[in-house]
């Protein structure tokens, strides 16, 4: 039987919310075996930003990244966030070590190919270093991984934290049964976008296309969950999407493949 | 026998030079056996604090460390220049593995107890993981680690990195052969401060306590060469002090107890 592998995504808004966020990383301190946090942390880099007077530029819910974009991002995801969110685990007992993917070259991808539009130093993964992500967490170790990558020739990138997330549980999934959860602001997928007590509990590949076809779920919600089945064709157990709340108390709302 | 282990201390001055950089951390790359980085880089903090218009405060040499002021130092020491250093060094096809204390819980410190002066958040070592340590290098990965400890209860506080360089040579010396190198600008200790061609080769006890009583070894001189020895009187087997050059040639000045 595989060990048990929980990885969990918490976004930027989180990050902002000290109550919430402690109340996560109890929980996941909780969790039973092996498990990784992914982390981004847009809003944060984009008060740094405005304070030094650089304008943050999305594009399609993607960060523009220049240049000194880039090395801001990289203070703020990888020395900042990263490293208040591993001393608060280390102080709830959680052996936590925090990585950009440049540590140990455990993330490595290359900057996004110019089409319509320049991203700048936005990087797509090519490759995750399973082996020392194995012997990080077979000596207890619990890996912290901001939204930084590299791409073996000494630039970092930014990339994506829930694309991250999903190509760490993907990669691990032949050597753990890898539980991936993301936490957001609703406590899960909704019957009713204006109702959080309408969390629909368990979603299959069958139920998905119907509840698709019937616009229940619609928009913002389907890239997310193409990309978590996506995740579960690929070999990965179990999807979980909620808030800190409903992830915590077994509510959230729970993707397999069937 | 035991393992050799180089542990080599950059300073702020360096990390600004790429040139020079460069140069050093392909001599890092080549050192053979384990070895472990410590790094600071004062000077691009100094540089962030002034954007933001906070005045960095220094006293005897030592960074007053409100809290705005360690949200920067943490952005800047463990996430600009550690990574950067550390995608640097895995181009090179070195290893690398950029840690701050808080991860793995590497170096465990308490805020510095207010006498005359309130440093704030600084931090003295209390504790040094060997264990963790040891992992990490069994693993033949090769740490890089900024000048950021934490207190074990959640509270990053930043650490001369100095220090750290000298406290994890200590704490290894019984599991290694360990060989500590600082980087600083001059070639090595001079006999003429003015003529960088007069490297002193090799210092032991004996000829230090000469070369101070003959006024050779004067003023800023003295703390550091009373540490290394402090160190070489703990275990450490040997401490060199120069400049990328001479560190990597090989005429770097040699500290040994006798």
């Amino acid at each position: 039987m595989k060990a048990h592998l929980s990885i969990l995504k918490i976004g930027g808004q989180l990050l902002a919310q000290a109550a919430s966020l402690d109340k996560l990383l109890r929980s996941f301190t909780a969790f039973e075996g092996h498990k990784i946090l992914v982390h981004g942390g847009g809003r944060r880099a984009d008060e740094l930003l405005r304070s030094l007077d650089i304008q943050p530029r999305m594009l399609h819910g993607r960060r523009i990244t220049d240049a000194p974009t880039l090395e801001i991002v990289t203070m703020v995801y990888a020395g900042l966030i990263n490293k208040s969110v591993v001393a608060q685990l280390q102080a709830l007992g959680c052996p936590a070590i925090g990585l950009s993917g440049a540590d140990a070259d455990l993330i490595r991808a290359h900057q996004r190919i110019v089409q319509d539009i320049d991203y700048g130093y936005a990087g797509d993964i090519d490759y995750i270093n399973t082996d020392r992500l194995r012997y990080l967490l077979d000596g207890n170790l619990v890996p912290v991984c901001c939204a930084i990558t590299h791409d073996g020739k000494g630039q970092l990138l930014n990339t994506n934290a829930d694309t991250i997330a999903s190509r760490l549980a993907v990669a691990l999934a032949p050597h753990y049964h890898v539980i991936l959860q993301y936490c957001l602001e609703k406590p899960g997928v909704l019957a009713d976008a204006t109702d959080d007590s309408s969390v629909i509990a368990r979603i299959d590949q069958t139920s998905y296309a119907t509840l698709k076809a019937d616009q229940v779920i619609t928009d913002g919600m389907i890239p997310k969950l193409d990309n978590a089945f996506d995740g579960l064709q690929a070999g990965v157990a179990e999807v979980r999407i909620g808030n800190p709340e409903s992830l915590s108390r077994g509510t959230a709302t729970c993707l397999q493949l069937r």
